[in-house]
């Protein structure tokens, strides 16, 4: 980094400084924060909309025109104008995985027939609710959920979500393993897939889709493991006979690091190609992260610069609670002054006004001296972010806002 | 384990199979459930009354009687009935930690002047409100919030929060930690001490308290340690001349696995006399977990039970979102069956409703055969649990009871 000019690995058109200020979303991000307050999620919906247009046009690239959807994993953000807007633009549909997802979702816009379901642990009671949804497409995680959905809904097409036992894994986070060498409770693996058809016929469901989501975060150095999962994920397709669709959940990754690169998407777009060519299959892709991750930032109040013992604490008004991933999974969100100064920049550890040992923002950021700087901007925080918020020590209050 | 009968290390009078049906205070687990639904937090005010007189009664035996005052810490649970519980008990004030929970214990009861109020960041928002509470005893975590309340009530008592450099930890836990050889964002330390007392008395205000907080969650092996802290922490008590208070935070745990010995109470109240044998020091505690925390559980739903692979899970209706503790912190909820049917017992996993890899409840729980059964009981469900809920996946619905 340059010690004169703050610039980063995460700078773009709209992220980045201008005179001196930054700027997100064609506004000044001070201007955003002191008419806003803190703490503020500021989502930027053009940023949203070129993440899906990169995802089409590099799948289209690939020659898999006509024949991918994308379904936005709504659990990653839920801001109902976020989910409005995503309808609007008639790029995706949504991945949901609880009844209430579906609830919103539709509230929101969207059509049941629209919407992708996969969960685990449904209860006759969610049974019960997601089959008034007509349309709803079913990704049946389990036997028991094949046995109840038939039950309900005999005679209909279903997905089988299918557990690969193969997973993608970045170093940093064995906590986020869907797929691998431990027994986990997602999908159905190939030990009981038979049994899994056979329940299916006992009801008269077609198998129309195999469903396999293999991990999450994936960059470009994950792609050849996505490209070996495919491919083993195959035998699962062939085995079930008519399948007109097969869905690889999202996983695509965002980087958060200067050290990460970012995903190489048309490399990843060719992968599908490769593995899914001539086989007639239409492709669902389930991005949560990639599509609103970086295209939302957090708006925090300074409260204090001090130096304790040998570390110099920058607090902010918020803590992990209002967004978990910094400090439960390893995922920073780098903290931005609002205004270059260019003057030197100095490790400070930026921390939340919560009484636990874990409500860390940033461990070492390289900031200037904040004397006359009244917030911060933390990047990517428009997944798994307020989404995940808790009202812990209640101090769980935040705001959101969607911009045009 | 007993294969016949299922009787564990966390059996007591109230929490036991009678004629092979799970009893919790006085009720029976299954006509709990069958009334209150899923997911419930269930808490019993008899065992919390206990917990509240058996620190009580080991502080007296030790010499400690009218030297002391529990301060509960309501971050672990601040569900309203119990905090009013509480305050009726006449045996406990309240740690807060924000100004959220300040107007919260004042709303269910509490007095200002019962509150003591340790937080760290604080903005001048939360300093503003505070200043309001007359009567409110404030432990200063910062040079910050010296300066700041002392520019708002100078000539007033104050606490000091220290860091001690010194801490307790658990193994399991390094999250966990609040001081040690990491620089936290906790206190001051004393390499800022000085500076600290200097700045309070340039606003005329009196240092009555020093405050250490050095970990959470220890037992008797961790005596030794606790020891060793609080006799290096009265050097700051020593520097800051008129002290009339000590506070040692709270972190008196509860047992979770069958290998944890309880925190032997009476040992420990003995180390604080033998510490503080002859100061003329009042003594605060602020105990969180050690109050509520065996004192509740929560009920689930049975949804599925199947075998993938070669692991045997059993699905219930609500997942880590409402009580991250088992997920994110190691500190698993041992889950029992309703009845104790004498069939022999099978490790299986408990697995939540969240599409996430990290949503297991208990992993190789030993439970018998459980077709038939509706519902399970996860114990040491009373603290970090509802208050840490978040509505993640749009699955943060529950309910809680307190019972008489």
């Amino acid at each position: 980094m340059n010690q004169q000019s703050y610039y980063g690995w995460w700078q773009r058109d709209d992220l980045c400084y201008r005179h001196g200020h930054l700027f997100f979303a064609g506004r000044s991000v001070q201007a955003l924060a002191d008419q806003f307050g803190s703490p503020s999620f500021v989502y930027a919906a053009a940023r949203v909309q070129a993440n899906l247009e990169r995802l089409h046009g590099a799948l289209a690239t690939a020659g898999l025109a006509d024949r991918f959807s994308l379904c936005y994993a709504m659990k990653a953000n839920r801001f109902a104008p976020l989910l409005t807007f995503l309808k609007q633009t008639g790029l995706c549909g949504i991945d949901a995985c609880s009844p209430g997802e579906v609830e919103h979702a539709v509230s929101c816009g969207f059509a049941p027939a629209e919407i992708s379901f996969t969960a685990s642990s449904l209860s006759s009671r969610d049974l019960e609710m997601l089959a008034r949804y007509d349309g709803l497409f079913m990704d049946c995680d389990s036997l028991h959920a094949i046995r109840n959905w038939g039950a309900r809904k005999p005679g209909t097409k279903i997905g089988i979500r299918v557990n690969p036992a193969m997973g993608i894994g970045r170093a940093a986070n064995d906590k986020l393993q869907y797929a691998g060498e431990i027994t986990t409770k997602f999908g159905i693996y190939w030990e009981q897939f038979a049994e899994a058809l056979e329940v299916a016929r006992n009801y008269d469901l077609r198998i129309a889709k195999i469903h396999f989501h293999t991990g999450c975060g994936y960059l470009t150095p994950q792609l050849e493991q996505l490209e070996r999962i495919i491919a083993h994920c195959l035998r699962f397709v062939d085995a079930a006979g008519e399948v007109e669709r097969v869905n690889i959940g999202g996983g695509l990754g965002v980087p958060h690091l200067a050290s990460d690169q970012p995903l190489d998407l048309q490399r990843w777009a060719e992968v599908l190609h490769r593995q899914f060519a001539g086989r007639g299959l239409h492709l669902e892709i389930e991005p949560g992260d990639y599509l609103v991750k970086d295209a939302g930032i957090l708006l925090l109040e300074k409260t204090f610069v001090e130096r304790k013992k040998n570390t110099v604490f920058v607090g902010v008004d918020a803590g992990f609670n209002i967004a978990p991933e910094p400090a439960c999974y390893n995922l920073p969100f780098q903290p931005l002054p609002l205004r270059d100064d260019r003057t030197p920049y100095a490790p400070v550890t930026v921390v939340g006004n919560i009484n636990e040992a874990l409500d860390v923002w940033y461990e070492n950021a390289l900031l200037p001296d904040l004397t006359g700087h009244t917030h911060l901007a933390l990047i990517n925080a428009g997944a798994y972010s307020s989404a995940m918020a808790s009202n812990h020590c209640l101090r769980g209050h935040f705001k959101e806002f969607l911009l045009f």
